[in-house]
């Protein structure tokens, strides 16, 4: 019989970044792949299933907790305990203080900090009783430096950004590796490509070279590991 | 008739940091002081008085949309527009990942984070009407370097220093100032010197010190402006 | 008999913060100023004494140890051991890795970081002695984030950044207060208004206001101290 | 006949991580090593010639320009144009502002920020006009946060870190890879274990380790370039 694969579970899973990390850890390890809806989850699992891959779709809004919780109940009884999280949910309204309401920056930070917490705390116990595992939260430059019209999207980035630096220092000596990837640019989002007329190719993030990044630093040697680092389009302005 | 002092309001006062703002401002502006209990509102406003100062009381729950809304709107009735707004609120359970439920996580957010949306939501657009305006964030270390106590505290306070810039870029050129103060260490509370017993007197924040950057940081003249600063004991390390 | 004034050594003295830092401090201190010709420094002394401000006109090549040497022994020998540095010096031939000679890249490391160092080494051991001092820094953005023609005067002002910082935390302890300051944007030099034609004068840092924040750091109390912060204009983007 | 292979220059080159680096980068390229003196590099170029590496042996003081310039002639005469510079020199003396002379100041300075003005300047004409290449800088910790005895090396790496900067910003966009790497920790150095006994294995960074994310580095695409990380043992503090 074979051996069981270690899981990997990628949540906020649409056409660009999180479908190609779903894509490139279906090459090693079994995939948990999250959506609010499940419809683009059934045609990508489609698609990884084809290629050789062992794939579980588990739609749940990532902002809510009942169902976060429900989601890693399903996945550790189906696939079993996530060796990697990959935290890729996230998405904002933009505007500045007067134009965004209360409800709009909160549901921001519920979104791209909250589920995050929610995630982590899922599967940080059978990491730590492990010893191993990988935490990757997706970042972005708003994360870094919040311009005006990032009011609600600045600050739930740099939520995150403070929440994995915060597990980075508890977990790390633990044995898990939490990281922080500052997504620095536009990601070239396969049949998006007329909605990003403006960019030229050589503007974008290709999906897939990012997702390589990912791949490195999940299985970075523990002696060496990166915390914090940025993506960029070698044309960008930074 | 005396012209009317301009006002000041000052968020989340105890018996520290938030009480020698208030009597700071109260040397220049009539200032609204802010905390959930009315208690030490009252004797604080009392010496305030008894210094020859103007003050309005106005306890609420910095994370309760509702109960910032009529504050706000008490304070425009009673006192008018708000030329400063200085967030003082800041509390958090200390705790890692396994140890913080999501309600301390989320509740920890409200009141750093949250509530300074709010709170300057509410003044923005008269500050933006008049072309000045002055907002100061009461930040901490955590804000810039979250440990592995931190995992609610230090998103909460990465937010407030998300939002800060936002809010500085967005706001700046509009003529109002917003800043971000990092204060890095311990603050000597008045009444609470036993609780801290284990500090050095030296090793500890005085609060009129650092109520005297806020004062510097209000004043500057808007041709060289500070977006963000630190304040810490000379014997501290970082 | 007067008791004799404390001493401030402002070095790199041109037309703009420099003598708005040597006129501010001769309101309270003997103020040593350097440039290396001393022709502006004869005109601006003579306005100083003027004033009723006491002064010593040191010229000399920041840059050239022996000189620096001789200068701060003359300072010693007729206005006594400096209690506050200013050093303001600070200059860099613009271009990129093609563009610069190796002579450049030195000469700038030497004016913005060298002479830095020789002078912090020249004031430091009395300041230790007395257990009090000042050391102030004027940065540049570029020792922040250095752009494509920062190729010399970046990595320059990030080395006086680094030599900041590693004196506060070894003299901070010691009663020493070392700060670093980014001066984020062009300061309005007067005199050379045409040669500035294309900024607004909004859009220029005024001396006098940043000389004020240099007051303020060094006479803040020792138990809220800030080592690094920045002044930029309010319509400046950053 | 074989294609010739690219060059990739190893610059630094010590038992650590520079022998880590010339023996993976062995693996794809031809390798120029260098080190002040001969002796190392000839045991290490032994080494790589067994395992079928293709490698130049060119030792030379990195802080002197007429040495640097004839090496890299040297290199392009012999091996071609290098494609890859992986700039790992770099020393330091250790001391506070009172213990260090200016000497010791100017000395780490050159070898840590002078050879790699030098050493970029060498190589980016060619790369320009080839349009792509690759160049990797060894930092540390003190070139971000510099403590009280790194009045030398702080400012040193700090200029490195901001040279980085300046030629990633105007490299990048002609498809010119530049990233600096925080080497946050001890590196194992094999041989000197003794020297290093008060550390744990798990407390120290093995070059091989390291080594790998260099080769990351050197080959993301373009599309998603990283410009800065750190990496550090699983157990470090930060």
């Amino acid at each position: 019989m074979a051996e069981a694969k270690q899981v990997a579970v990628v949540l906020g899973v649409g056409p660009g970044l999180g479908a190609a990390l779903a894509r490139r850890f279906a090459q090693g390890y079994a995939v948990a792949i999250n959506a609010r809806s499940a419809e683009y989850l059934r045609s990508l699992a489609g698609e990884i299933r084809t290629a050789g891959g062992q794939v579980l779709e588990v739609p749940a809004d990532i902002g809510d907790r009942a169902q976060v919780e429900a989601m890693f109940k399903s996945i550790r009884e189906r696939l079993g305990p996530p060796a990697v999280l990959l935290y890729n949910a996230g998405s904002g309204t933009w505007g500045t203080i007067t134009e965004l309401t209360p409800e709009q920056y909160e549901h921001t930070w519920r979104v791209n900090a909250y589920g995050a917490f929610l995630s982590a705390k899922e599967v940080a116990s059978d990491m730590i009783a492990r010893g191993h595992g990988v935490m990757l939260f997706t970042g972005a430059t708003a994360g870094m430096k919040a311009g005006p019209k990032s009011v609600a999207f600045g600050p739930a980035k740099f939520a995150l950004r403070g929440l994995a630096q915060s597990l980075s220092r508890d977990l790390g000596p633990k044995g898990i590796h939490v990281a922080w990837i500052n997504v620095d640019g536009v990601i070239a989002i396969p049949g998006r490509r007329e909605r990003l007329a403006q960019f030229k190719e050589e503007d974008l993030l290709k999906p897939d070279a990012i997702a390589e990044t990912y791949w490195h630093l999940a299985h970075q040697d523990r002696s060496a590991w990166t915390m914090e680092l940025e993506v960029r389009p070698f044309k960008e302005k930074f």
